[in-house]
């Protein structure tokens, strides 16, 4: 399902192609984030607008909310959202680890507690599959242990088989529930754990391959250590890593890091910051073109009080349907909205940025058939 | 600038065509609020999908933030919002005398304390011209005393002979401005005070005529009242009302109040409640095509458990730009948007609304002359 294009000669970068159930998708490519069902304050209108062939929603938080038996009787995800794109799900398995409070990890999954109402729930991962198929899920992720750091080498080695044990039960469900799924052509990936030790992720790297999924992700990284750490991590297994397979950044990152990133091999891509830093009134622009440099882009900060009265465009360039709008208006007219608390300004705003991710991507993109990359 | 079209032969209905320096307006109209230079959760954009010529926003709030300087330079609000349609501005005498603690009324003015830091500021009848000629509205309105009910019938006259004074003074400033503004077309309505009492009403209309102002407002209705006497205050009053002159309900109405009020004789409204009760999860939708029957629209609460799982479209009648989008979207989606707390409910239910008021409108013109209303 992944057809590899053309690999740079400068470094790992890669181009490719992408078959899901929802349309084929030019690597290496990003994925806005619609974690309840809607990327904030954007409707599946907005995002076909913005011209993104894929994007990624949270199982765990759409098994609480709307919960499954409504996303069952809704036809799932696609048709709930009514997204006609391809839509991977994270597992959650991030989200629940993360829960404070009662967190109970054993052979069969983990037990732990609603973040809504503290109910009491417990997902195995043979569960994660099941609510990704009846999501209907194109890219389905596998159920991974997630190890609060710091822990000794013995805890994560542990951690790591148990993940690897989950990958195996994970798969064999997948397997088992295609032939009733709504979405039979959905794909499953494994993901790479191991923290910044390079031990352990060859290890985590090879147990997956065994097993053999139609992609792996990288999980555990952009998670707060230094970037350099993440390049040295995928530095050390790319060469242990399938050519032939999709591989999957998980969570990261910014601009110029998605572009290092993409050097040392990787070819997806999902990150908060465009729309969180959105939110906050912070937007991405290009500086030049001329990505393989890391000075390519800035971050302009419109609740600053010297944009009150900039009559620069959001936007002085034309590449997507949203442009018309965009054009429009102001980033004195930007930082007003953010001054009088107007969510239009969030919107705006995430409307800017991941435009700017999406343009960045086909940026790389061309770079690396040009070899420039 | 306003030419009277049909009179009703059953009511005081009528359509006409309101003039204005940024197009013609069909009347009865709704004006969509765009308090603070945006229409909450849309775009100028937006509005221009749902089809609205006009829209209203509010002097105070715009005094206030972004603030003379910046609307100046930003070449007023047309430009600042990029709105290519009319604006009515409403003179921000409600919400200055809404405002808590501080506030003391004297003949050159009011004094009072900005409901954001608490800074001391005043506002005589001109400077509120004045701001409005830097807003560069089509639609100006004079400054009023709202008076703070209950109140003695010798407050009231007092109120209103200040009003009418004020008016006056109003009236004198927006002659000797309109030379130099940037709007130089734009008009000035009066606005009609008197709460219930049908000999004040009189009183006040009359000493708005003989000032004389492009077109009268209706203020102090709809705050409250039963319904029945706002339409016994029109009615005793209309025999007084200029034909040739565009009148404006202030404030209101739910659907089936505009429809009454049109019947007598009212031609412009602005109202919160489809913008606000669409934030709270309310949707308005027609049940039958006769607005003169006071059944013909209902209200959805899509919160309520019941639309989980409903796959009922937001709409299914086509006749706006946003129908598109919004067609697409179900009743159990938007729930799910409100369970979940996306902003995107609020947007879907404020395009929803929006244009159930500005079909409505639509539906009172025709109405009127089929002769039905």
């Amino acid at each position: 399902m992944f057809k590899l294009e053309k690999t740079s000669k400068q470094s790992q970068a890669r181009t490719g192609e992408l078959q899901t159930a929802h349309g084929s998708i030019q690597t290496p490519f990003f994925m806005p984030i619609a974690t309840r069902g809607a990327v904030k304050t954007l409707s599946s209108f907005d995002i076909e607008r913005l011209g993104s062939p894929i994007l990624l929603s949270n199982t765990y938080h759409l098994w609480l909310r709307p919960g499954m038996e409504v996303m069952k009787r809704m036809g799932g995800l696609h048709a709930f959202m009514d997204w006609k794109g391809a839509i991977l799900t994270d597992s959650g398995g991030f989200q629940i680890f993360s829960l404070e409070g009662l967190r109970k990890l054993s052979e069969s999954g983990v037990t732990f507690q609603s973040h809504i109402d503290g109910q009491k729930l417990s997902m195995s991962p043979e569960d994660c599959i099941d609510i990704q198929r009846t999501i209907g899920s194109d890219i389905c992720m596998v159920l991974d242990v997630c190890t609060k750091l710091p822990a000794t080498k013995e805890q994560l080695t542990e951690a790591l088989a148990l993940t690897e044990r989950w990958a195996k039960r994970s798969k064999e469900q997948f397997e088992k529930t295609r032939a009733t799924a709504i979405n039979p052509g959905a794909q499953l990936f494994g993901i790479v754990q191991g923290g910044t030790d390079i031990d352990l992720r060859k290890r985590s790297l090879e147990g997956l391959l065994k097993i053999g999924f139609d992609g792996y992700a990288f999980g555990g990284l952009s998670v707060g250590e230094p970037f350099e750490d993440a390049c040295h991590v995928l530095e050390a297994i790319e060469p242990a890593m399938l050519k032939e397979k999709p591989r999957y950044f998980m969570g990261g990152a910014k601009p110029d890091e998605i572009v290092a990133y993409v050097k040392r091999g990787i070819d997806m891509f999902d990150c908060v910051l465009p729309t969180r830093n959105a939110r906050h009134g912070s937007v991405y622009r290009f500086v030049h073109d001329d990505v393989s440099k890391p000075d390519f882009f800035e971050v302009l900060h419109v609740t600053n009080e010297k944009y009150k009265d900039s009559e620069e465009r959001l936007i002085t360039d034309q590449y997507s349907d949203v442009d018309e709008e965009l054009s429009r208006y102001t980033l004195g007219y930007l930082r007003h909205l953010f001054t009088v608390h107007e969510v239009l300004g969030m919107r705006l705003a995430t409307l800017v940025n991941l435009r700017f991710y999406l343009e960045l991507m086909k940026r790389i993109r061309r770079s690396i058939e040009e070899g420039t990359l």
